[in-house]
Order: C-alpha cells, then sequence, then structure tokens
C-alpha cells in the first residue's frame, strides 16, 4: 500500500525539526513541495532549506504542486474553505495518484504542526473518500504559539487555568471576562487594536523562527500602536506577515 | 553570568527532541535532574534515555534534586501551589548558587514544552526574585497534545473555529454549547464521565510517546466507559497513567 508521512517542520528554522521529523522526512521516497502560487517565497526557502540541511537522500524525487487560490468573492467562509479544499483534494489525489508507487513513501511537511490551522489532515481524509486508498503517519512539529511563549519566557496558562486558541475573527466572542488567556493566529485584521481592555498584558511575535523575527510585549493600552506600526513596516519591507500573539487579563488585585 | 536552559523533551520518546533541544542539552555544563520525590520512576527513566541517546558531553555534571510533595491538606488550591512553588524556589536558588559556575550553563530538561501547565518558568521567576542572577532560553518541546492529535490523525481545531485548552477540574465550565474543541489535561476525576453530551466525539490517548500508548476514540456516550475501564486498568498495571483527551461537538446537521 501507499504511505504518506505529514511531517511538521516547525516555522522558520529547519533545528526545530524533531529527530523523528528527520527520519521521517528521510523516509520518504517523494516529497510533494507547494512550489507555485499562494506560497510564499521566504515559506518555501525554509522548506528548501530544511531537506538542504536534513535531507539525506539522492534518490528522493521531489514533486513541485501550486496552490491555488481560495475564491472568496460571493462565498460564505464555509462554503469557500470547502470548495478550495475540494480542489485541493483532486489536485493531491492526482498527484499521489501519478507520482507515489504502490509500496513507496511520500511526504508533504507542513509548516509549524499540522493539527494547528492546517488543513492538509482534512484534504487527505477527502482523497481517500475518492477512493485512493494509503496508510498515514502524523509527526509533530513545533508550532508558533511554542515559540511565542519561548521567546516571551512565558507559560501558555495560569496556574491550573484554560487557554482559549482562537483566530482574530472570533477574537471579540473568545475573550470574554471569564477567561484569562487567549492566543490569536491568523488576525488580519489586527483585532488586538478593537479590543476595550487595556490592562491586558499582550506578548506578540512576527517570523518567529526567522531571522527578521520581532517580539513585543507589554500592557495592551501602552504597546497596541507600536504594534500596529512595526507589523505595517515589516509588513511593507517584506511583503508579507505572520504573526501570533498572546492576551492575558490583569489577575484580579484582590 | 550564569546560563539557564530550561528545555522541553517532548513526552516519551528521545527522538521528539528538536536538534535545536539536542544541541541545549550538550552545550549544558550542568543537567539538574528530579531524582527523588513525586517524579514517577519511567518518567527518570525517559529523562535519562534521552541523556543517553543525544548527549555528548563526557564532562557534563548531572545533580539530582528532589521534588516536595505539594501540600494540600487545609489549603485552598491557589494557596497550596503558591507554598509549593516558594519551596521549589528556595531549592532551585541554592542548586543554582551552589553547582552552577559563574559563567556556565545549566539545563532544566522539562517533560513535553515549559509553556504548558508547568512550573519551571515560573519557578524560575522566583528564583531570580531571590536575587539570583541569570540568562535564560527557552526550548520548545512537543506537548502530549501534539501526539495526541498525531495519533489520531486529527486537526485540533475545526475550520476557522476556536480551542479550550482546560483541565479536568474545570471542563463543566469550559466545554459549554458554543465550543467546538476542549482539550482536557490534568484529568485525575475523569471529568468526562460526568458530561451530559453523548454525541461529542473524543479521543483520547495515554502514556502517549511511551511503549505502553493506549489511544481511543468514539462518541462518547459509547466509549466513555471503555476509557473508564481501560485507564483503571493500565494505572494499576503501570502504578501511575498520564493521559489527555480531546472533546469535539459533533457538527449541527443543518
Amino acid at each position: 500500500m501507499r504511505h504518506i508521512k505529514v511531517i511538521g517542520i516547525g516555522t522558520g528554522n529547519p533545528d526545530h525539526l524533531t529527530i523523528e521529523a528527520v527520519r521521517a522526512l528521510n523516509a520518504a521516497d517523494v516529497l510533494f513541495l507547494p512550489d507555485k502560487g499562494e506560497e510564499k517565497a521566504e515559506l518555501a526557502a525554509v522548506r528548501h532549506q530544511v531537506i538542504a540541511t536534513y535531507g539525506t537522500r539522492a534518490d528522493q524525487r521531489h514533486i513541485g504542486f501550486s496552490v491555488p487560490k481560495r475564491q472568496v468573492e460571493g462565498l460564505a467562509y464555509g462554503d469557500s474553505v470547502d470548495a478550495w479544499h475540494a480542489a485541493l483534494a483532486d489536485n493531491h489525489a492526482r498527484l499521489i495518484a501519478s507520482h507515489l508507487g504502490e509500496a513507496q513513501t511520500g511526504a508533504f511537511l507542513v509548516w509549524g504542526d499540522p493539527m494547528l490551522y492546517d488543513s492538509t489532515l482534512r484534504i487527505l481524509d477527502r482523497v481517500k473518500a475518492t477512493g485512493l486508498d494509503f496508510s498515514l503517519d502524523v509527526i509533530a512539529g513545533i508550532t508558533s504559539l511554542q515559540l511565542l511563549t519561548a521567546r516571551h519566557q512565558i507559560p501558555l496558562n495560569g496556574i491550573g487555568q484554560p487557554v482559549t486558541i482562537t483566530t482574530g475573527r472570533r477574537l471579540s466572542q473568545d475573550f470574554p471576562e471569564t477567561r484569562e488567556t487567549a492566543v490569536v493566529m491568523l488576525d488580519g485584521e489586527q483585532a488586538f487594536l478593537a479590543l476595550d481592555d487595556p490592562d491586558a498584558e499582550i506578548y506578540w511575535g512576527a517570523y518567529l523562527g526567522m531571522p527578521q523575527e520581532i517580539v513585543i510585549s507589554g500592557r495592551l493600552g501602552s504597546v497596541r500602536q507600536e504594534i500596529a506600526t512595526r507589523r505595517a513596516e515589516a509588513r511593507a519591507a517584506h511583503g508579507w506577515i505572520m504573526d501570533i500573539y498572546l492576551l492575558r487579563k490583569p489577575l484580579p488585585s484582590t
């Protein structure tokens, strides 16, 4: 049977790969790599740096594929993602059937960890549903959330307290009075600017793990404008940005 | 100045270390290792296996320390943790001052990732507050949460949806109708047995990354008794258990 490995490669630094991930990378006869379309050049460069640094197989084939753009106009969010995943699943099914022999191992290298705001596992489920059979292995990788807390040298959770991981779109719903900590990913709209919570602490990071990494922390009311400015400058300079932040309510003074 | 590295070592399998963690392990002149008290023998064995597998320095000193038991009787949870951290900080300050030279590097090897339900960073903050100065480096590690989703081959979040990470004690508060996904750690009381949500999906794992690993998934109403039984048997057989689970509301059928 065909075998597929979905390998988390961390975020921006090849040394964030686990030893298990390095082994999995070199167990693959074929690597499927996004090489056109929506993938940013710097992200593609990190993937290639991972392979150049830790790949050991001269006989490994690298098959590029294009990532289509998600159609957003005229579609609800769920429908838009559904159509996009369907298109990606068609592509992946064709790629696997054409390039992976019946007894071979293929791998997808996923930014961060395949579990967190990544669609590779969902897309491969759809590929299976088309009738193309394969066994699957998932290899965990360091997420940007972990780099964020490591850089700021803070625990994610308050003692015995819950944490919510959410998106910019959902932040105003998911950071209510009763929650101590929220982590925000995928925030294109800078939802922290609109929060009416100036005493919350914010721990922000962009390009975590990469040479251009930026981290800023402080009272939301004091640093949010600085974050917005640095974010805009960096985005203009690099042409793209990937950022994440943690918000923590101040402890009650009682 | 003294330098301390807090290194996440993953959960149970030395190959879950990142390359960065292996480097950090070997940058340490001194490793501080819990060797008595509350640490379970199997967990101590994993630490030693990590060092035996990936340690390269014959001149590295290993300093054992005892982890005191947390006093729970007659104390509120917060006060109990506070007193425990204070005792640990005293121990750590003494350890560092006695065993780490002024220009040396020491390291603590933390189960999983130092950010997630671990107190090492808080304790080192307290050590600093005593006036003992050192620089600090935090190295991310694979958490049991990541192994759980990798083993079950599932994404953590629903598409664009939030996730709550919480404890058994807090589950009934933190898995309300509006939340799609909750991950429960530190659940000594098996809070999933009391949930009035038989159609939720549960993905459970114990001893993740270790040879005795167990995973079970299904509709909560169908598998929760099986999980409780396997959990009790495994706990009796090994003398301890460490488990984690993910709960997901069924998608609305509309």
